[in-house]
């Protein structure tokens, strides 16, 4: 009997690693993962890796067979195989990945960011199916992008496009911060982290009652900003309307540049659904230019929360076989 | 002897069209012209445009070869082989170019619009030769923009990909009005327009003398201003150094969705060399992510700008055939 192809799709987050085996039609059909945090040395970190991988291959091999693997991480750089100065993981500097993984296998090794990740994950298993020109936008603590331009995810030269979340809302008088040192980049308004911001501000403008006046920002998050503009608090409301006007904003500018059918947002803020969907159609039409207004389509993902990282990371190698 | 084989470059504009027999290194070989104005009727127009070229066509059938023709126009649509709703053309509407040209050749037909014609021709004959990942600004009475990814001009889902002259340099609270309907377009900052606008504007602010005012809007233009602030003029000066504020901050952008090895500087305000190209680079870098840092180099475009527009247009052909 022919095995089934199967990928291994690496998530590297910050304290866990998680490893998925993957078949073409995006069913996870083995699972383990490995401490980030306990191994400081990086490659440690990846003789783990390979072990965990090369278990699951042998107590598999019977009925699976592992063409590659595909590996999502913050700063990972898909022309290089590269981590590269990533701010939450335990090692500094640029690490080797794919070269370190091809002393113990000769499979295909690619690695990337989560964001691009996850936008040829939407192309290979979720609502990107046969779409050739679309963008991914991730909504978590910050804001990543991936772009697809005629079925390929951009690189860009240095491997590093789909960068959006650090461009800024406006030039020069911005004042609010970002974790990358400059400020007003868009991720400080569009993430779970702006929302809770912006909902700071709106109530310090406002004077309208709210329990959220009961909630200090470090236990204020997005669900409880969610469940409380559902229930009609207008200051939360008031902070979804502001995030969408800027992500609205911003979306404009992703239309301008690569004309994509469909711009999807995937990650926790995104499940709000119309309360960021409808704000941020409203403003990402409102600053279109008139030749692409009404036909870019604001799609929710098709990839689930929670395996969207690791479909992400293993469609990468279907992506490749398939464009070979 | 076997013939030399040439592209027609036609760049349609507002007042004449030119048409140019363009061999594969950029030489113009033969050259004419009509009156676009002259031809209310889009019917008459192309039945004019094709007579010229089949005119050239026979007066050089012993030498050349023409093997397609290639065609920038406003608004030109690269996946429809339309012009839509241009502004500055007699025409209203929609206009099946390449399908009305169809009924007298065989040839290949192309259209696209200035910048993707100039972005092609950057890649063809001029500097980004061997480049993969890049990008033209034209920067003329507007602010135009072409994107090649991995060797190829994005298109976009519409056909309408590269349209940066019309993203907002900041949400909602702009002051400036453009001629698209919107406002604080980069177009009416990084344009030989912008540039007169923004002169007015720190003459408004400033108490400097100087000879420029004198001049009325009407009379200003961009030769002007650039050889009062090579002279030294102050406020020239400034119109400059805030020219290229905001057009570095909005190339920050397009590095953050693309990350192009290089970004081509093409027209009018280009030649300004030093002035436009200094602080532009500057606020560049200041509004990029650390990651993309001095990596991504600001260049003046090798592409004359008397022929551009026909070369540009020529190459969307040879481009096509050496992609296949």
């Amino acid at each position: 009997m022919e095995r089934k192809k199967v990928v291994a799709g690496v998530d590297v987050g910050g304290t866990n690693t998680i490893i998925g085996f993957v078949d073409r039609d995006g069913n996870i059909l083995k699972e383990d993962r490995i401490k980030t945090n306990h191994y400081p040395v990086f490659e440690e970190f990846v003789a783990a890796l390979y072990e965990k991988i090369d278990n699951i291959t042998k107590g598999s091999e019977k009925e699976l067979e592992l063409i590659g693997i595909g590996i999502g991480a913050p700063m990972g750089n898909i022309n290089k195989g590269t981590i590269e100065y990533p701010a939450d993981l335990p090692w500094k500097g640029i690490m080797p990945l794919a070269d370190i993984l091809g002393r113990y296998t000769k499979l295909p090794v690619l690695v990337t960011n989560d964001a691009n990740a996850a936008a040829v994950g939407e192309m290979v298993y979720g609502g990107a199916k046969g779409m050739k020109d679309f963008v991914v936008i991730t909504l978590g603590t910050g804001l990543g992008s991936g772009f697809v331009v005629d079925g390929k995810l951009v690189y860009g030269h240095d491997g590093f496009a789909g960068e959006i979340g650090h461009t800024s809302i406006r030039p020069g008088e911005s004042n609010r911060d970002c974790g990358c040192g400059k400020k007003g980049c868009i991720e400080t308004y569009a993430s779970a982290t702006g929302l809770k911001r912006t909902l700071l501000k709106v109530m310090a403008d406002s004077i309208e009652p709210s329990h959220l006046r009961k909630y200090s920002f470090d236990e204020l998050d997005a669900k409880i900003i969610h469940d409380a503009a559902l229930n009609g608090d207008h200051i939360a409301i008031g902070a979804f309307e502001h995030t969408g006007k800027m992500l609205g904003f911003k979306l404009a500018d992703v239309v301008a540049h690569t004309n994509p059918e469909a711009i999807f947002l995937f990650g926790g803020l995104a499940l709000a659904k119309d309360l960021i969907f409808e704000p941020t159609k409203r403003y990402m039409e409102q600053n279109l230019l008139s030749i692409y207004r009404g036909k870019v389509k604001l799609l929710e993902s098709k990839l689930s929360t929670q395996n969207a990282a690791v479909l992400g990371a293993s469609s990468l190698i279907w992506s490749t076989r398939e464009q070979q």
